[in-house]
This record gives C-alpha cells, structure tokens and sequence, in this order.
C-alpha cells in the first residue's frame, strides 16, 4: 500500500491518499495539495533570508512573484522604502540555483543596507525591557504611524471576502492556501496572492504594490485570511495601509499595535459579520 | 469613539469592540483577544530566538511553558537530544527583564552548541542547489527517519479532535489560539499547548515531553490545529514522533517529508474524516 511519487504540479502536488470516513469504506484517490519550496533572497550577494514558500504553476509568474515577495520582505523590514530603492530582481545563476530557488535582488547604491539589522529591530527591547509595548515602539522608529483620512463603508467591509474567494484559484484544490488581497476604498480589488505563508502572501502583495508605484498604500485595505498578529501589522504599517481586515481572529498585540499606528483593525471578518478592534472613524455605518 | 486602552490579563486581553452585523445596529462590547508578547531565548549568555508567543496567565505556569518552548525549539534546532543536555532554564536578571521575556537556558558543559548553525541546517542547500528534496535530506542529516512500528486505530484518530477542544481554555474565549497535543496510540491525551504561533504550541508540548522524559515518542501521536507544514513535521521528527495529525491541509512538501520519515502523516482530520498522507500502514481500519 505504498503511494506512488508525489507528481509536482507546481504550487499544487498531486497524490495518491487514503480517504477514511467513519462508518464507510477507506478510499484510495488522487489528492492535490499545496505547493511548498524553500526561497532564499540574496542582498549584495549575502543570503538574507529563507522562507518556505508556495510557487505559482506557471514560470513566468512564478517568477514575478517570488520578486515581489522578496520586495514585499525588504519592504517590511525596513531595507527599502519604494520602487527607486530597486535596480533589479534577477535569480541567482546555476548551478547553485537549479531549481529556481534563489533570487539576487540589486539595491541602489544609494540604498543603505546593513544584514546585521535585519529581523532585529522589530522585537527590540527598551530600557523598560523586552515586552509588547517595546516592540512597538521599536517598530514606530523605522515607520512612523498612517496619516490617512480614509474611510470605507461597512457594507464594503462586509463584502471583502466574497469578492477574494473566486480568486483563490490554488485553495479551492487543496484548502492548504493562505490568501492576502489588496481593495481601494471602494471595494475593488487591485491584487490578490496566495501562499503557505500567511506572511508571505503579504509580502507578494506589498511587493506587487511597490513595484506598480502604489505607496504610500493610504486609501487601502489589506485583506488577509486567517489571524492578525503583531507582525502582519508591522507590514501592513511599512506600505502605510490605514485599514487591514482579516478572516479570523486578531492578537491582543495586533490591536495595540494598530491603536498606536493609527489603523483600523477588523477582525472575523466573515458571515456579513465583523468587529472593529481600533479606529472605528474610518468605517461608515 | 476611542476605546479605552486594553486590560491585559495574560494570554487573553479584553478589550472594548464595536461589532457590526449586516442589518442590525452596531453594537459596542467588551471582547477577549488572545495574549501575543515576545520571548526572547538565550544560550549560553547568546540571544538565540526571539519569537511572538502566548503567555499562559497564571504567572507559575506562564514560566513553566516558556521552559518547555524554549527546551522544545531547542530540540528541533538540533542543539540538544535529551534532558541530560539541559542544567536549568532561569529568566534572566532585571531589570533587563522586567516583564519576565527573556530565558536563559544553560546547558551541560558536554553539550556542542554553535550559535552560528541556528536555523540554518533546515534549509540547506545541496550540490543539486535549494529545493525541498535538499531541505528533507538537510534535516535526515541531523534527525534519523522514525523507525516504529507502533499503530493506531482509525476511530482513535478521529476521535484525537474531540479529546483536544475542551482543553483549549484560551481558544474558545477568543477563537485566535492554535493548539498541540500528544496522545498515546491509544488514544490517551498527554499533554496540550495553546499558543497563537502554531510552532510555538508544538516547542511547548515536544519540550514538555523532553522535560518529563519521555523521548524518543516513538509510541505516540502529535495533532495539530491549522495546518501541516515541513517545519512542523521536521519539529516532530526531532522528538521522533511517529504519527502527525492535522485538523486541515498538508502542504506538498510536509507529504513528502513524512514519506521519507517514515512518519504518518493525517490531513483534514475533523468531523468524523481524516486523509492519510504517508505510511498508512501504521492506521489500523
């Protein structure tokens, strides 16, 4: 009863399983699951980072957006701040990269960049210690809270989720996906992307939005599925997005840390249902 | 409109809300959020992680589980095996650590440690380059397939769920936490963590069990809330779990890791249902 080889299909694998359902008899089916590979992003030759990711199927965008999730990454940790800050995304050469795996992102010379500081600013500790509080704090001193006078209407809020799940293409396969959409505040939305990563599903979308010149992101909502923790805001606040919404539950971290930066954080946002955890003034009853 | 600031009471912080319902009048109420502070983790005098967990409320048991997360991702990192490897784990000093974050392992002076080799191993890349193949093949080097031939009967994996949920304490106040659980195969639960990180609960139990000596846990069964992901079946590896349950999706290269670990792996574990992944020989129909 040995499974045959996963068949790789890109960001969906597809599989022999064993269904099993209490009271009925044990199926053997083809399953597709979601697709999962290590990316390393490389600055000035030195590797930064690597994350488990879900690459898309198809080459090309495949491509694209392992660039803007490096670019949404770089953005969020405070090493660059908009589109002129880039020069290039390229992968890295082979052999070394012969599956496509590692990508050289070029800096501008102008861009200062030290590998020491990255993923150690943002839990700094303070004089008073190493708690919530400081880490916010410590966040603010590279991206000061939204000024941003928009406002959405519930009815738009309520009608987020609907309009990312057509868009879902891998989750409704294999229910394995993490989605992260960007709206105006009219409802529209602008880019969708999904991955493993919740984080990572973020970073694409805030890299596709730096690379089309949309920041500050100041008449935005950031749509995410799943939960809301102190480090979505963090990203959220790094593109300046005043409104973010996720599907489940928040962290008592992620409502302080929105109070503080001036965002409006909703949160169970399903079911015609949600609650709004900071800055209510910008949600039209 | 401002709301109050939040009152925090450990790994749930209530706080004031507006909830809002398509058709009905907005309503301000008192909501409980889950508890997300950073705990930072030192190894010999060294700053090894620093991680958004969950604090458990009552203050004996918050420093009790901070032990077993910091001992767990220790365990998962490679750096120890047993509890022989640790002499103690203390918080560290004030007023450094005035709000109680940060740890300090010590470990036995036997014990090879190379801060350097922290959270780089997993990933590696091979003379083939980066891929999941060469990130599986990274992970055998320092953790040895499962060999057990220890079985569980499919009733008492569809039964793991129900046994799970009425000790998740902080999840049903504020439906934002994840949760980890060891069960014998026979279907007894040993030990369960919540936390909002889901890696975060699984250190807390693997550490628990490494505490309480029962490694290897060839004999035993992991389930997870969310989904499964390579990191969580490598973390399972460390401790030498055979079985891993998931109440939803596995990814891709989580099926193919417990292939080549000799582990089970169950998806999508949830209302009387469940997928096996890998090694069904060890669920007895």
């Amino acid at each position: 009863m040995k499974p045959p080889p996963p068949v790789s299909d890109g960001p969906a694998t597809t599989q022999s399983i064993l269904k099993i359902e209490a009271g009925r008899e044990p199926l053997r089916v083809e399953d597709e699951l979601a697709g999962e590979e290590p990316l390393e992003i490389r600055v000035r030759g030195k590797a930064v980072s690597v994350t488990m990711r879900t690459p898309h199927p198809d080459p090309d965008q495949r491509d694209q957006h392992d660039a803007e999730m490096a670019i949404g990454f770089l953005l969020g940790e405070g090493v660059i701040h908009d589109g002129d800050d880039i020069l290039s995304v390229e992968p890295c050469g082979r052999p070394a990269n012969s599956h496509g795996n590692i990508l050289n992102v070029f800096l501008a010379p102008t861009c200062d960049f030290d590998p020491e500081k990255l993923s150690r600013h943002v839990f700094a500790s303070s004089s008073c210690g190493l708690c919530g509080k400081a880490s916010i704090d410590a966040v603010h001193a590279h991206f000061p809270p939204v000024f941003s006078d928009a406002q959405i209407t519930s009815d738009t809020l309520l009608a987020l989720p609907d309009k990312l799940r057509p868009s879902q293409a891998t989750f409704d396969r294999t229910g394995g996906l993490h989605a992260a959409a960007l709206f105006d505040t009219a409802g529209n939305l602008l880019v969708v992307r999904e991955d493993i990563g919740r984080h990572n599903a973020i970073d694409k979308v805030l890299g596709h939005a730096l690379l089309q010149g949309w920041l500050p992101l100041t008449d935005h909502a950031l749509l995410v599925s799943g939960r809301a923790s102190f480090e979505i805001m963090q990203k959220a606040l790094s593109a300046s997005v005043p409104i973010v919404a996720a599907v489940s539950a928040p962290s008592s971290l992620a409502a302080e840390f929105a109070q503080d930066s001036q965002q409006t954080l909703v949160g169970f946002l399903r079911d015609n249902r949600m609650n709004v955890y900071s800055h209510p003034e910008r949600v039209l009853l």
